[in-house]
């Protein structure tokens, strides 16, 4: 079968619209219709070339929402006719990381997974007579798709795919970090570094779990507006307090330090701030941003022995299959904001142009409708 | 009134044995007559000119039992007779980490305790005409101090003082450490890196926890008898698995890593083996272990979006008028083990020699009796 796709050939180089052939859906796999996927800074990290884990050709995406077409030998929890979002961590339910119940990051297929081929250890996309890789088991950039079972949360079909594929990542990851991983309850006060996509989202979720002060930090002063709507309750520019004073400015906010904080950047100078702004003798923080390869946070180990606690997140801490469906009755009922989050739509033919948003930061989110 | 001390002068020199002056307890304050202290390692770390808050001259000591002799105005806790151990963190119940009950950090002397004076501002004690100045809220090197009533935990009368005394740091420490911060469960496997003074206590903690697995991991191959006979089920020495082997030869002992694992050294590249160690998805590592001023810990953050949380503890964790009398109870009902650990006692007159052993390794504890 051909499908529609997004390739990228090469690390560094656009993406090539074309035709891809797909094969069926092997035992325990499912053929899905992508009908909308977000681009996600971490797509552009492995196109980049800068990911050491990129593999090339491939099919990027994993921000995606579908329908499910066909599914293979052993699927009992899906049919056609089911709308689902793939997802990048899957929920087995039979792994120790599953059964542990303390964390999220399902080992079923991670070692095929990271080497971009399906469980069987193959490939299911060829274009010119090579095989093309999978991308983070979900490859969103082609209209067609194969996943693992354990792979797909399926969601009600009332919800539109071009606001339900951004909960594939962005979504569930902002608002996780802050009810999954952190457990913000009512009261607590919150710092979220970095006012993009992610941290709009941790903003949100910290408004969801009542927390009082919000302290929002970004240099861009353009996204003030915005997240104060999603909740922000203060503003900090580090080019404005002075970029050595961003510790102090949100201690002298939050009455010696927020109880927890959360790093939506990459940046691991950053991830010290979000750590050392925390209340001494209980504040957490929480790394969600992905640095680059190679660098490393550090701090003083006082900053730890006087109670503070440094952890991070991956798709929020949510067990996708259990919690994303929840995410999207949560939009459907209006608890959570997703549409001012999606400046822009394209179809796949200018995809490019998305990256390209990202780049100049003219975006928050685009969205690719097929 | 004139008491026995070792008086530090100056950074870097023995201490030197002589009388000093003694003022009665303010409001507030009681008048305790030590019995037995122990020496710790941070005593030797302040006398060594190292600890940048050290100041001089002043009566180090913060490892002591002893009898109230008299008390201040408004004390209502104690009476002359009360067998208590100084707390160098106190309890006062009151202040907002008290209450928060989330940490046992008391803030209510924080500021005078740290510049080696009363809460009211000044000295107690003076020696040859000049002010001598307190030490850690407790100045245990001297047979008879002040403490302000909320740094005194009142124990039963039936347990010996040159035991009991470590109870007042290096027992709760490590105990505290499994207890109260990591919160270990029956099953649960642990990593403990340093089987000194506090290593051993930690270990004991873990047994008393139900810690499956109990992996102790030192240079010194002296240390493994003690440790086994304390609770420790596997040894890793460095030195035989490879200094860079260590945090695989755990992994490969404890099914992918350890739930919990505690630093008991100080050493900051022994903290990011001690991270790094734990299992994927939950594993905690917790700082206790002092390192010199100045020196950071690193990792790279992935360690922490793959779901390892950094920790520290200070005094074990315990709240000091609360716990520290149950600790007590726990070695008079032959729950924890303490003699096997104090393995030298020596007279006030000979107190640094117990600093010399400490230096050549060839003490876990010396206790100095008065």
């Amino acid at each position: 079968m051909q499908v529609r796709a997004a390739i990228a050939w090469k690390a560094g180089e656009p993406l090539s619209i074309g035709t891809v052939e797909i094969g069926g859906p092997k035992p325990g796999e499912v053929l899905v219709e992508i009908m909308a996927t977000g681009i996600c800074h971490t797509d552009a990290y492995t196109l980049s070339g800068l990911d050491p884990e990129g593999i090339f050709p491939a099919i990027l995406g994993h921000e995606g929402a579908g329908i499910v077409r066909e599914v293979g030998a052993g699927v009992t929890s899906l049919v056609p006719g089911d709308h689902v979002i793939p997802l990048y961590t899957p929920e087995c339910r039979n792994c120790k990381t599953c059964l542990s119940q303390k964390s999220n990051l399902c080992t079923a297929i991670r070692g095929t997974q990271g080497k971009g081929v399906m469980p069987d250890g193959t490939t299911r996309f060829r274009c010119e007579g090579q095989d093309v890789m999978h991308y983070m088991g979900c490859s969103t950039f082609a209209n067609f798709t194969i996943l693992p079972e354990i792979a797909l949360a399926k969601v009600r079909k009332d919800a539109p795919f071009e606001k339900i594929c951004y909960i594939g990542c962005g979504v569930t990851t902002g608002i996780g970090a802050v009810i999954n991983t952190a457990k913000v309850r009512p009261g607590e006060n919150v710092a979220v570094f970095g006012l993009g996509g992610i941290g709009l989202n941790v903003i949100q979720g910290a408004r969801i779990a009542g927390a009082d002060k919000i302290i929002g930090v970004d240099l861009n002063p353009a996204r003030e507006a915005m997240a104060r709507r999603f909740g922000m309750t203060h503003f900090v520019n580090p080019n404005d307090v002075g970029r050595d004073k961003v510790v102090q400015a949100i201690q002298d906010l939050s009455d010696g330090g927020v109880d927890y904080s959360f790093e939506c950047i990459g940046n691991t100078q950053v991830m010290r701030q979000a750590l050392e702004c925390t209340h001494r003798g209980w504040g957490t923080s929480i790394i969600i941003g992905v640095a680059a390869a190679g660098q490393e946070i550090s701090t003083r180990p006082f900053q730890l022995v006087t109670g503070r606690n440094w952890r991070g997140t991956a798709f929020g801490g949510a067990r996708g299959r259990t919690d994303v469906p929840k995410i999207v009755d949560w939009y459907m009922e209006g608890k959570i904001q997703i549409d001012p989050l999606i400046t822009h739509v394209m179809p796949l033919e200018k995809i490019n142009e998305g990256f390209d948003l990202m780049h100049a930061g003219e975006s928050i989110r685009s969205v690719v409708v097929y």
